[in-house]
């Protein structure tokens, strides 16, 4: 028998009405003869809920304090679910029972709050899966040596489901979600977005990282890692009814190969520069050494010659919510590091075209750069990856470059 | 150092407030110097509310099916307390830690919603302790030698709190609640009720189980077996003000013995009478094992001859709420028991004297039955033990009753 992990959020499992429907798309995949693993999150609001009263009890204590004991209170809301699908699913006839993260086990590392699965012992629930029980098992839970409970994290469900199937060896890892699918950009932006049928682990790496909000990034990470097949779709389509998804796969896989696949943006973005630094070795991992240690994400780097002598000009970004913390760092060390002047700019964002087959395409950078002049939109600054071109540009002009560079490359619908 | 367990109900967790006052009493009986574990209920209301979502999924599920994932749904509230009160002690700079069940373990059996505890596996919380650390532990959760998550049914919390103390050889099972001790009487009834500083476990287990709902009635009976002293006393009083409450320990430890300790009734009773029923062996075994079979509790059995000849009356009590089954059961079986007439009372009252030191004693009941005649009440049935003397009389003088018997017997407060 195939096995398959079926994944739901906590829109999908709101409420007791939600959970019953889940139960039916379960049946649904039962009745065509897999055999199931269900992964859940917490019903949508329990987490916050539990998340405010452990701030509120364990006030004003230090993370290395709080951290496993917030484990402990919010890993319940993932435990709920379990047995309440268990129930439902029951009451459908189809027998099923819930498997605690401890009890499977889901070996973690011991940072709570953010802990990291590193082996799945999944030899019973196997056993249980291959007589035909389902197994209803808690995303976001994890068990570290000492038995304590862990969490992986806000989003760690999807990357529970993505390792339960490859412990489980299951043949694909169903993430139902809200959209039905991973489109060539944004919807809401885009009328015009296509959904894909299929889409390669790394452009989907690139696609989650830079802002498309349908997969965690490690989630996606690991299935390439472990060749996890995993399929996007809706959970709010009824059993029976056409929901095809995305299936996010190995690049081998893909026969009609798009040189682009998606266009991706963030608008949560802001530009440093730092004007006429002294140009010497070592002055790059000063600056970025400094940014790491304070724990801000930097991107885009571009070094560029500057009018005066023996200097040159820096510019990277850093998430808009950090800019202030980074400038503020900078201009501390401002002799130690050596620079003039520094500007922030925060209204940018970054538009990225993605698709692995710009690795056996030239000019797709052009078309790009082509599309963006065209409508008079200047680019501040670009970074390139093997299957990504991205540009950095005013925030007011977001959605025209989003919309002229999904037609210029052929992505709009018909 | 001496080891304290120290439990607090749901009303005395029920929010973040009310935890950190919980903490407080934490902290100064450990500043007295014992080694604690505390034993916690869900946050009141959260029962009702898991318990609820567990019956809307599992709707129309048998008590098999139905019970296990009920109990993975309903431990959690637990859960939740401990991870709060371990951050609420260590944010008043505490060493705590939360013990779910499977992990300290406690064994249970596998009747789940009703589980009962077999054994603990104290040794490393008991290390903890010693070490200094404040033990948070779940009440009304086991786990049976599968793994799977148990409870207690509802009350149990007062149980695991003394089975803990046992395993522990705590030298004290502190028990907060919402009255700040054992009463003569119910003060609600009685003003002149008084709080007793000491009880026998004996006494306490009457007045447990005749309705005085200070301490749950299995909670008393392991307590009695493991002789493990019991406090009954207030959640509400801050520390360092008095909170003497009633100790709950051996006959022998309390030195001046009443005749009587208290007044219990209950108002949950009906009376069934069978009229004329045939005289013959096994016909009390037919009847009370029918009821038996259909899980009704029977007390109050009286066999008294009748006006026809090789026949008897038999009258007996049930509680109120199954005195239609109980009816339906006699009348549909009417013909194999064979009897004339059935009759069912319902507004009756059970009144109880209890008191260790009856067994020394003679005339107690005469004091008992003086009082009532006295008052014009009349007794339906009596039924004695060593330590207790219960009549049933109409409902309406229960009051009386209770408040002309804690006269008679010295126990009005001056």
């Amino acid at each position: 028998m195939s096995r398959l992990v079926m994944k739901f959020g906590g829109t999908s499992v709101g409420d007791v009405e939600r959970i019953r429907r889940v139960a039916r798309l379960v049946a649904a995949e039962r009745e065509a003869g897999y055999g199931i693993a269900v992964v859940v999150s917490a019903m949508s609001g329990e987490t916050n809920r539990l998340v405010d009263l452990a701030n509120a009890a364990g006030e004003g204590l230090p993370a290395e304090q709080f951290d496993d004991e917030y484990d402990v209170v919010v890993a319940t809301g993932e435990q709920v679910t379990t047995g309440l699908l268990a129930l439902a699913l029951r009451a459908m006839g189809i027998p099923a029972r819930s498997w605690q993260g401890w009890q499977i086990r889901v070996a973690s590392s011991d940072t709570h709050g953010s802990a990291r699965i590193s082996d799945i012992n999944a030899g019973e629930v196997a056993a249980a899966i291959d007589a035909g029980q389902v197994a209803v098992i808690p995303g976001f839970q994890g068990v570290t040596e000492e038995d304590r409970i862990t969490t992986l994290g806000r989003g760690g469900s999807d990357t529970s489901a993505v390792a339960v199937a490859a412990a489980l060896e299951a043949g694909r890892c169903d993430i139902y979600t809200d959209v039905d699918g991973v489109y060539t950009t944004d919807p809401r932006l885009v009328p015009k977005a296509k959904r894909l049928d299929k889409i390669s682990y790394e452009e989907m790496l690139e696609m989650a990282s830079l802002g498309a909000k349908v997969l965690q990034t490690r989630s996606v990470e690991l299935a390439m890692a472990k060749r996890v097949p995993v399929r996007v779709l809706s959970s709010f389509v009824e059993p029976g009814h056409p929901n095809p998804g995305t299936m996010v796969c190995d690049e081998d896989e893909i026969v009609e190969k798009q040189i682009v696949s998606g266009i991706a943006y963030s608008r949560d973005e802001a530009k440093l520069s730092l004007k006429a630094l002294q140009d010497h070795p070592g002055v790059a991992a000063d600056i970025f050494g400094r940014l790491a240690e304070a724990n801000i994400n930097v991107d885009m780097i571009v070094q560029a010659p500057s009018r005066t002598e023996g200097t040159v000009n820096m510019t990277f970004t850093v998430p808009e919510r950090e800019a202030d913390r980074a400038l503020d760092l900078m201009t501390s060390a401002q002799t130690q590091i050596g620079f003039e002047q520094i500007e922030v700019k925060k209204n940018v964002s970054k538009v990225s075209v993605i698709g692995v087959g710009m690795r056996s395409h030239v000019g797709v950078a052009r078309i790009m750069f082509d599309a963006l002049s065209k409508k008079g939109i200047n680019i501040e600054n670009i970074a390139t990856s093997e299957i990504k071109i991205s540009v950095l540009i005013d925030s007011s002009y977001t959605e025209l470059a989003v919309r002229a560079l999904h037609t210029a490359y052929g992505l709009d619908s018909a």
